[in-house]
């Protein structure tokens, strides 16, 4: 038996834009058919308040069209359609700016999902200018939280941290949003570690642990669990963080939550980097199994890169397989990282040469990296 | 004898803030004064369209003032001044808009001739809360050219680029806005370099090279030049890059600007590692003669740096006290910059040990470089 899948809100909203288009053009036929559509996707979507709100301001636009075609029954040849288009959206100015919103707040949302950033931020931006139509305070904090998400992807770290500050302003003023307040402070806390100030990072990280045990919310306690150790791993207090890496691997457990893999792995590296090689060892062989049921290829490639290089005898050739698998991926930033541990581990074992050509790999994946998704073409 | 200096109009800006407060106070005496002193100031101050505006803007709200005041002749104990203020906004709703640009605008740039970039981004932002009610296609595009400038220096590449595009499409549009069309088109460059897209700038820059000599501004046409070399250095066209740094030189030698130490270090760089010794050798003479002439304590460093590292024999000691002097004055991106040269350097020459030490100061670099000027406290 398979479960009925929800609907992403994002698509549906994808979908209302194509019945605007129509409307705008004023395809009646094609505008019902979308209409219909869009009203069974409706019933089986994801929750989403926003959607609806959409949703009814493009039936009322649909409605309009209609009215101004009505008197001329079945035969509309006789109409210049961009005359009624200027006169209907001169009558409904704050309709349409509040239509040109939500058409470029979705279709940016959905460029999200397709982790496409920079197409997302141009939607995104041009929403923005509509949004002083917007008169509810959370919808406006719920676009600022999405600027910050999305200028954080970008690494635009000043202006993805001005967007969430503005967020969190609203949403601590309401009991019910805990949850978008939890994000706020990860964005909030992600910017600082960015910015190479994991210090600054620990009090948004330990409020939003707190906000998370309130909420008995698992899957964020174990983030903010999870960030923390990462935080204290950057402040070189290897200690702390293996503790609260291993608080977040035990609720990742328990839950079967999929980043399970991935909290063994921080877990091991931070025992190597200690130098607590039998229990590193330990969890090497249990990570690498979960990563197999997992069918996690990345994290299996992970695991044998931290037991090639910091194993009893380092295995140069699965240290090498690694690294190929992550440039054939194009996952700079692991391989930034990676080959700056390699680097840093061949210069203690006093071997120079090697150490050398890791900080050569990783200066080209910090290029690779500044390159990003370039998709200007001016 | 000397000469008379002109007043910023950021400065001015700030000053006509400064009466806004006092008319918001109603604090008549102060507001007078303030206002005497700003109109003095106009009169030595650089051309600055927009500030004028702001002026008559701001007399005018200073005229509103006294008119609310005046019934009451000399005696305002009995006045209510926060019900005023309330009466005075309702009622000049576009006005006060206008000025809460105005100020927030200029504020923002009196910050950015400061440098405090995160300071005049936050300013600039809440100015562009009220852009929309600034009906001037050319002061929108001035805005959106401020905002590409100030994201530019924060490196908030995609930022900056969307505004960069945004004040273009306008000056495109008007023959009369060559120099900031110019001025856009080096910020897009920039970002493209900063993106690591050197060769997508090339187009940009050439077309910048053209306009500016079709207006005769040998300050641009030199900038052209020079931003053209460093592009073609990033590229790795050593002979092109020599090229266009040479001809850049040699106008800021006629011209006597500023920058001619910096010309002359990026072209005697180049011709050492052309490996073109002779000419390295005889630009680095005349350089360092120079920068010494303008009093360039940076540049006098960096062309000892090239000397040390290039020049017949190495310095190590003369290496070590440039970088130094760079530290105290935590000049970071030359010190990233220089940090590879020298380990490149220093591999050429089979001597792994020393670049290896020379990565470490890069990676060092970096790391200040992206804790910026991180003036968030959250």
């Amino acid at each position: 038996m398979r479960m009925k899948q929800t609907i992403p809100s994002s698509y549906v909203g994808l979908k209302i834009n194509e019945w605007y288009t129509h409307i705008r053009q004023f395809h009646v036929a094609e505008a019902e058919r979308v209409k219909l559509e869009v009203e069974r996707e409706i019933e089986d979507m994801e929750e989403d308040q926003d959607l609806l709100l959409y949703y009814s301001l493009m039936e009322f636009r649909h409605r309009v069209m209609l009215d101004y075609i009505k008197p001329f029954g079945e035969d509309t040849s006789q109409l210049e359609f961009s005359e009624l288009l200027e006169d209907i959206e001169g009558n409904q100015y704050k309709l349409t700016g509040l239509l040109e919103y939500y058409f470029n707040f979705f279709r940016g949302m959905y460029e999200f999902k397709q982790k496409m950033f920079v197409s997302a931020m141009m939607y995104y931006k041009r929403a923005e200018k509509n949004l002083a139509l917007v008169s509810d305070d959370i919808e406006k904090a719920e676009f600022a939280f999405k600027m910050a998400e999305i200028f954080y992807n970008l690494k635009q770290t000043y202006v993805s941290m001005s967007y969430a500050v503005q967020a969190l302003e609203t949403y601590q003023m309401y009991e019910t949003y805990t949850v978008r307040r939890i994000q706020c402070e990860f964005v909030i806390a992600g910017n600082y570690d960015d910015m190479q100030y994991p210090e600054r990072a620990l009090p948004h990280l330990e409020l939003a642990l707190d906000l998370a045990k309130k909420e008995g919310n698992p899957r964020l306690i174990s983030s903010a669990l999870y960030n923390l150790g990462n935080c204290y791993e950057k402040m070189g207090e290897l200690q702390k963080a293996a503790e609260y890496f291993e608080k977040s691997v035990s609720i990742c457990k328990s839950e079967k939550f999929d980043n399970l893999p991935h909290s063994i792995y921080s877990l091991t590296q931070v025992l190597y980097k200690q130098k607590n090689d039998a229990e590193a060892q330990q969890k090497y062989r249990e990570g690498l199994e979960i990563a197999r049921q997992y069918n996690d290829e990345l994290f299996v490639e992970l695991f044998q890169f931290l037991h090639a290089l910091y194993g009893k005898n380092i295995d140069t050739e699965s240290v090498s397989h690694t690294f190929q698998f992550l440039e054939e991926h194009m996952l700079y930033p692991y391989i930034e990282e990676l080959a700056h541990d390699a680097a840093q581990f061949y210069i203690e074992n006093g071997q120079p040469e090697k150490a050398l050509s890791f900080y050569e790999k990783m200066v080209h994946a910090q290029k690779q990296i500044q390159r990003g998704d370039c998709l200007y073409e001016i």
